[in-house]
């Protein structure tokens, strides 16, 4: 073929290293980053160019947001929450439980005021975070046992992500900080009694189905989960206006692309998974409360002491009440009579 | 402020001019194009200009394909539906009664299928159709009586747009296709009994709370409604690669903007208008339920005798039953929890 002429020949080479907190394997979540990296080379015919390193291959891929602090790397692809160590209040970018799904989330973030909410805490840190690609509502994970009672929860060894195990940690549960790579020989050996990851079709690539029956859902402390492009305060600073424009739109069209790719590729994987033995299992509303009382509680207690945190979590917490009452309305209507008249048509087809 | 340097020299010069269905004061749904015109712009330092013409400007708002099939201008912003009168495959790119709420209509257009299977229907007009906006689940309109029972339909003058008014005439409704700056004085008058719009924030601009008391939900006929952003094929094809990049940017970042500002800022609309009176009303499960009925069979009938909507009707209905199941797990779970504790809450403040 033909080369196109070249139309970007006036703009400067930036060339950028990403560090993503993911294996490539996981091509939804990693290529979540990698998508930002092909949009940014497209909108300038690669004259800006981001170069990704999965998770190890520069840094681990826990320590990703601080590469990028300390300037080893220009930029990262990462969640925020498993910066909860340094700042709970990195959980409000990634997922907070029982927080928003997708479309509140994104409300919050680009026309809610979130992003606003967030810059100056991440400027503490020399970063600025972009909105860049999400998971959806995940799913619970993966049990040896089932989970019937609040009670069930004491002494349960769990790997779990972010924010989420302080509040899990109230009801008794021991949680575990285990990298994704990890997790199943430890949930095969029985060195922990549970794991969460994201939902059906990245859990399928980990295994996680092979090394326990029960598959729980919802992941009520991801309702959905924001990914989040980490870029050095002094490299965004020094990005031409257009160079900053062009990231901005490879970041927000890597949301539509992933979430799409996650709607698309979920449910077959969890169709096969149920096909081969897997047994869905929904948290009983009983357990659900006690957590969802723990998770608040928790909230409550970490505002009453970081500032940080208490500047973000009162609106958030006035957004989440007028999202609530709106999707009440048409959104959850709407979906719960869809949804009712499939599981009829489903009953009458046996 | 100094000018930034222009880095964008080299890039040609291209000035479109794009025919929007909608009027200028409603800043949402008018807004998803002009936000494609002023992200094109920002993509390429004002080198590529796509000027906007609000419905009515060149050319009347539902005459926009009409202008574009013809090349009068290059470009429109509509929604694909208003266009079921050439052909009921229109919707699909639109809405589809009982269809996909917005993130399955994502994950169909962009990773589902549906786009590929649209293609070559919009060749036959012309037309290249990019995803551009979307305004969530919509309201079911404003209505100056109560609705019951199917029965309460027989009659009832309904201003409603798209395949739903050709759902609602099976079960009596005589559809009424009116355009948005006179559905006002139509219902005022009383020429109709009811009329849908979009949502409370546009709705309320329309001022159709001023004229009918019951508010109903949902929009079953509108569980989103993608905008689309239609090109002229031979302009399409004429565009430097890198520009069509910078339109299928700019036309998914509309997505992202739009939504989210459509969920900010539909909750304090509805707030408003119930304070001032409104009556908030679901429609009855067994007036959903012949609506329902009524669309699978209009669906089936149109299969039956339009090549064109099969091609598409088919693979829709089969991604509609994957997205459905998996969508009654861990999303529709988190929203119903969520939702039941909000309600509870609200009660105990009581």
């Amino acid at each position: 073929a033909l080369a196109a002429p070249a139309l970007a020949q006036g703009m400067p080479e930036v060339r950028w290293r990403c560090a993503s907190s993911f294996p490539k394997s996981l091509d939804t979540i990693y290529g979540a980053g990698d998508h930002v990296a092909k949009r940014v080379a497209a909108l300038t015919e690669g004259r800006f160019q981001i170069r990704m390193f999965a998770a190890g291959e520069l840094v681990p891929g826990l320590a990703v947001a601080d590469a990028v602090q300390a300037g080893t790397v220009e930029c990262a692809h990462t969640a925020s929450y498993y910066f909860v160590g340094k700042d709970p209040t990195f959980a409000f970018d990634g997922a907070m439980p029982f927080g928003f799904n997708m479309r509140q989330m994104n409300a919050w973030l680009q026309a809610g005021g979130g992003r606003d909410l967030l810059r100056d805490f991440f400027a503490g840190y020399n970063l600025v975070s972009l909105p860049a690609g999400n998971t959806g509502a995940q799913m619970g994970g993966w049990f040896r046992k089932e989970v019937r009672t609040p009670d069930d929860l004491k002494g349960l060894k769990f790997r779990i992500g972010g924010f989420a195990g302080n509040v899990l940690q109230k009801l008794g549960v021991v949680p575990q900080q285990i990298a994704g790579g990890d997790i199943y020989p430890s949930l095969e050996k029985g060195t922990i009694d549970a794991a969460e990851w994201v939902g059906p079709y990245d859990d399928e690539k980990l295994g996680l189905n092979r090394v326990a029956p029960f598959y729980y859902y919802p992941g009520w402390w991801e309702g959905s989960l924001n990914l989040s492009f980490y870029v050095s305060k002094p490299q965004w600073d020094a990005l031409p206006p257009l160079y900053k424009e062009v990231l901005e739109s490879a970041c927000r069209d890597s949301t539509v692309e992933t979430m799409a790719k996650y709607d698309v590729q979920n449910p077959q994987a969890l169709r096969r998974m149920v096909a081969a033995g897997s047994q869905l299992r929904a948290f009983p509303r009983e357990v659900l409360q006690a957590c969802y009382r723990a998770a608040f509680e928790l909230y409550d207690e970490t505002a009453a002491r970081n500032p940080n945190f208490k500047r973000v979590y009162e609106p958030w917490k006035a957004f989440r009440e007028t999202q609530y009452q709106w999707f009440r309305v048409a959104e959850n209507t709407f979906d719960n009579f869809s949804y009712f008249m499939h599981a009829q048509e489903q009953q009458q087809r046996r």
